[in-house]
């Protein structure tokens, strides 16, 4: 939002985002073309001629466009749009592989040598690659972007990595078939002694399969390296697959490891409050009130929530605390009157709890530590009186309960046990107690609703 | 528990649960069957079609019967019971499959065109997979329900995701095969000439074995891709292999991490213990005593226990200590005839522990700021005096010791030694002060019973 | 230690764990043979016939004797040996399987049908592999026990796995070619027709190693499945397979990072100090400082030593105090002449650290909190006075430091810094006046001793 | 920077470690070497023969020099610098070894034997590779320097092993193949009859590309093994290889595990603010506001930042604190003239935190808890006076605010809003009414400068 100078600009702007992901589709292009040509094409076709040397346009026009576009400073986090520092900050950096990777190698060629596509020129088109650093940050930055889902969005990542190596292997090896001095000690040639009259899909297919075979270490045997070259080759690529092999089942176990951890710990906690029930012979309602506690938190808290909410500087809690409770707080009997600093003070100490149907949230005779606004559902007053149980009545939405206890500082009167899935604050005697000290106006008013009531 | 409407049915019912299961044995036969059927039979037999129409119409069965189910709201957590809204909900999600995967294609096709199972009825018949949704939404079910082992469920499924792979694949390979051109070219007719003339079995049994061969990446190579289709067939099966191999050894070492922790935890406390003593020259007596408390502690609570516990609200903890201490506490010498609602505030505060034996649990001159109660087990009550070691007496079940320091704000007069595997309650000084001074009877009651005894 | 009836043995008693280690080498034999008889012994010769009679003998004797051992209960941990109840847990458990794993199939077989090593009999004997049970809880033992290495216990125990694993289907595929009724038709007679004529020695290896081929998906192809048979095989043999390979990576991926953990948080904590640095450009020496704090403490304390003594009972913890710190403490100038039970009281609130040379560990001017005694090592008293740092004394071995700023309630008036590797024992402030304020008379004492030595 | 005696050198001398990492030169040439000349040199050339006696003697060299290299004694963490001590701790760990490894076996035997190159020989020359234990040093000490990145430290290390595996199992492969009695039934031999006959570079190639095609278990088979021998060899390089794969696996995930933490705790954080607003329906943006301060908190803060300073002693966390903050906190109004040591208590309690653009850092109101001073950044200090917001002033650096309510113990009356990115010190309620408390003087002085101030 914050203004640039003119004709300089900003790396967010929606635009060049646009004009970004054409380019990644170009990069695309470029990557699968190159190891394409120089493999399989001694002589390049018009078509793809073109089609190169207007690619190569698109990201000469980028080169020049990066120069007016500012950048984030990493230590202010601010943009810097002055066109100096740009200049300076991009030719430091990248500006060289940049120009390097977009130099028309062929049109040049065909100038000094009258040959458009020999091994040389094929060889320095190989700098293309260099773009694919973009395709590199785009998934860096994906990462980072929860819009997206981390799962496929590795995935998508190790795919793309492991197709780009296929396919690599695949040319380089056709390469030095198609290059070696005996056809049929080839790879290819010692099954298919006449490849080189194929089709370019049957070898390109060929070659592919041979690439795969080997890179998920299948290795059927019908395709193999026959001379020194191609041993020598796949010695290096069989290296590079270990790697690469490893690294996929790497990030694989670490996208299942987080995936299902979530599943893990609520197993986790069930089973200890099932082993604790079990060893400790509680009676079978206990066991499921602490079961069915446990899956209502599971359900309807974050992984991470409580974490994340402790971690937000108090101002920002305080906003929270403000949308959420106030409007509940406000209609509540006992603070009627109040003043406005009074409840912003106790909401910021309040906490959302659910509870799920038929759980005790205040057992009768416990020691008062907590008093409860309703904020959904239903709870029934209970008492036990000599010997039998009565409910007294229901406690609904808005309504206060368990105050008694913290303001006449005795144990509980009553057992509170919910009828149905139950949304509660929590406001803690030391602090309802902290707020009235600090307010005894307010604190008045509070003592003549409760006693109003009563 | 919940009363729903007439003709509505709770998905939570057992008869609809074994309906849910009997449909599942259906999808199974459903998802062998179906890519069977594309690759070995040419024409139906008699007995297969009516097979599978029967199972069609229990699947359409099914359909009409979700109008009558109600459904969890995500919301609330109540159960939806309103006709309308059932309906509203299963037609604007997966009703339109639902019904694409049960439609009649046999049937209909022999009306048109007088051929039940041509290619394209064939292959119409694959949307039956969709039914596979039911098998996953019973894993992740399964996943999450502490009656069944976490290790073996996953185990299931990932071997149920192979299979299933491994059939798929075996079939349209087959297919592939079935359909060429030359039979001579393919991968079962270069090494079995006349595979076509070869019993079904053998066929079935080959095409598994080529699989598998190529999903475990053994690759003997004595079958392999030979012409061009299969090639392409084979490069985007060992795509998919190298994915699925990676996801079986993520999830695998997922379940041995998970499993392996608990023993990991145990050792890495002992050792933390030996090499602590190591490190300080400790005595190997209190090395032992050391040991043997994580010993004891590791095998009588769960993993998560104290986590667990912390987590649960105050009315399911108070209803947890009550359960477990009230007939000890109430029994012991010190709170003879004190007031109900006092014990129910002591039990909330207190510790189980255990103790293994020749432990100290009170060292005699330490700082007083436990009291114990016993729950099993027996105690020596010993002192030193002059340098020598005297055992006063026995402490047994239901005894207190160590209130003397805390009643009398002194250090501990005796040391307390186990004598056999021990249960205490451990209740804080702290705690126990709070609740004398908040409740000055009973703290009058509890004074009395202590005088009463020295 | 504790006593046991006549006749009855401890599980814990050295012979008798010597017997278990005895039998575990004869379970070995068992696993090896049972399978190889199967295979490949038509007829058994004499010497193994007495051979698998006697390790019989030696598993049926044990049978009797695991009535006379006592056992654990789960419940209470003490040992049982009631006859009775020994016998009772035994007989509903393992007894059957152990006769059935027990009974001498062979010399049954040659009573009846003249043919002591029928394939009916070979089937039966494969119940031996029963007593796999011992190794398996063999490793489980030792899994827990600390004197045994984590990683070469469960490198071991899968190594052993594999390997009984390869022997297995080494032995049954190596059956089924055997038995086929065309031997050129199966996975050895197609490459070596003369299979059945060949030594036993290159029958077994060329078994195994197709069977180790196979399980590390290497497939050379130079051996593979020829018949329907023996295709079966492999294909449950391979998805047996992947399952086996997916659990050792599993293992080893948990051991690696097991193993590494220590080094990583080492890495991670300096890498944090690090970029602290860095980040609020602090002094070299500040930085210097950090890091080698952090290197010492890595040293000097296990992985998870605090958690395991926060995790101990008070009682342990005392002793453990009493011992390290408690020779230091009464000679310390303050505390000469003071009661036993305070300097008690005072060292479990004590904490031991160490400092790397160089470091400083009370600064001029900060507020007091904490007062050390040196264990080990020397320091330097610094003040800087009129803007230039002067060194007064040495602090040295036995030297209290840092009671001045504490027991005037005064900011520290010196800088002490460490001249080389120094233990400290540190007090806090509040544990100290606590102390004061509970024994009047040592506190008396203590301040004396603290104005003499002004 | 300890002095050592005479003719004494250190261990982190840098001549010292020059030497030492040209030793891990020639080890790894040796270990290239030893396995090779075993295979494949029946007589060894001349130049390779005084190649090797050269690296023996620098061996030789090092041996003696190690007696008079001080060592680090791992009690006291001091260099131990008496050549009696050094001598007797080489003398009884690793001298015999490295004297066997370094011997000159080659002049010995053609001395003895006149064959310099015989199979004894060279099996004896295998010893060289105890050389190797360096290497391993070597990368145990990078692991824990974090001037090199882990990552690529463990990679080259895993690369390492295995080409040292490769290289081996090729070499040894090689041996069998060519001591055997048919040249023809080799694994070599069968594929390529007139083997001897091919040059070194064409047999060692050949002997790589089978070593790795059966260690990444890709195993096309057109070499594989033919001779009993060879199955043996191959048996157990596979089993070798199973393990190796696992421990690459494991050690690759390991480190993507912990490559991607960040991120994932990151993503995880974000989410769970995400989720919070979305269930309960918060402006978004308060959403905004709670994401944007989560990401300068990752930005700014490294992981385990907070532990680490946590776990430092309290001397170097003042130094910290001084250095960061006193420049700061000295020139804010409220400290004009107060003491040194006042402002020393201060910044000990004092916390930096970075605030993103456009949140509320103080909320009118809200109960007065902090105080802050502005690093860096500017805040609007707004109110809502009769419904409507007002902004007073701007707040910039060096200033202080919210001590209003802090001082005045009310609630806050301005709301506090940042402008950019502002770095704010953060100092609680609690810390300054101590420091006040203890410190009349300046507290008086400090409420001077706070009234004239008003």
């Amino acid at each position: 939002s914050t203004k640039l100078r003119k004709y300089i600009i900003s790396p967010y702007d929606s635009h060049y985002r646009a004009w970004q992901i054409f380019l990644i589709l170009l990069v695309i292009f470029s990557a699968w073309i190159c190891p394409f040509e120089l493999a399989f094409m001694r002589h390049l076709p018009r078509h793809l001629y073109i089609a190169d040397n207007i690619v190569n346009a698109f990201f000469a026009i980028d080169i020049v466009l990066t120069f007016f576009v500012a950048y984030l400073n990493k230590e202010t986090y601010l943009l810097v749009d002055d066109p100096k520092k740009i200049a300076a900050r991009y030719i430091t950096t990248w500006f060289i592989f940049d120009v390097c990777s977009t130099a028309p190698y062929q049109p040049i060629g065909r100038l000094f040598r009258k040959q458009e596509n020999g091994l040389a020129i094929r060889l320095l088109n190989m700098l293309r690659l260099w773009r694919l650093r973009r395709v590199s940050s785009l998934f860096a930055r994906l990462e980072k972007d929860i819009r997206f889902n981390y799962f496929w969005t590795r995935c998508t990542k190790l795919t793309a990595v492991t197709l780009f190596a296929v396919h690599c292997a695949a040319c380089f090896n056709y390469l030095i078939a198609d290059r070696y001095r005996h056809p049929m000690e080839t790879w290819i040639g010692s099954e298919m002694p006449d490849f080189k009259m194929q089709s370019l899909w049957t070898r390109y297919v060929t070659a592919i399969y041979w690439s795969i075979t080997t890179l998920t270490t299948t290795g059927y045997g019908d395709l193999h390296a026959v001379n020194t070259q191609e041993k020598l080759f796949d010695i290096f690529y069989m290296l590079f697959n270990l790697g690469l092999t490893a690294y996929i089942i790497g990030n694989m176990t670490n996208l299942v490891v987080h995936g299902t951890s979530r599943t893990r710990n609520f197993r986790d906690t069930v089973q200890a409050a099932s082993q604790f029930a079990a060893r400790n012979q509680l009676p079978r309602q206990i066991k499921d009130q602490m079961v069915s506690h446990i899956i209502i938190r599971f359900k309807t808290e974050g992984l991470k929530q409580q974490e994340m909410l402790a971690s937000l500087p108090k101002g920002i809690r305080s906003n929270i605390a403000y949308n959420l409770f106030f409007p509940i707080v406000e209609k509540a009997y006992l603070f009627k009157g109040v003043s406005f600093s009074f409840i912003f003070q106790l909401i910021t100490e309040m906490q959302a709890e659910y509870f799920p149907p038929t759980e005790d949230v205040i057992l009768q005779n416990e020691a008062s530590s907590d008093m409860y606004i309703v904020v959904s559902g239903e709870l029934d007053m209970r008492a036990y009186v000599c010997g039998t149980c009565q409910i007294y009545r229901t406690v609904g939405e808005g309504e206060i309960f368990g105050e008694i206890g913290i303001l006449c500082d005795s144990p509980q009167p009553f057992t509170f046990h919910t009828r149905e899935l139950s949304q509660l604050l929590r406001l803690s005697k030391s602090s309802l107690m902290n707020a009235m000290k600090e307010n005894l106006e307010d604190s008045t008013i509070v003592m003549n609703n409760f006693f109003q009531k009563l």
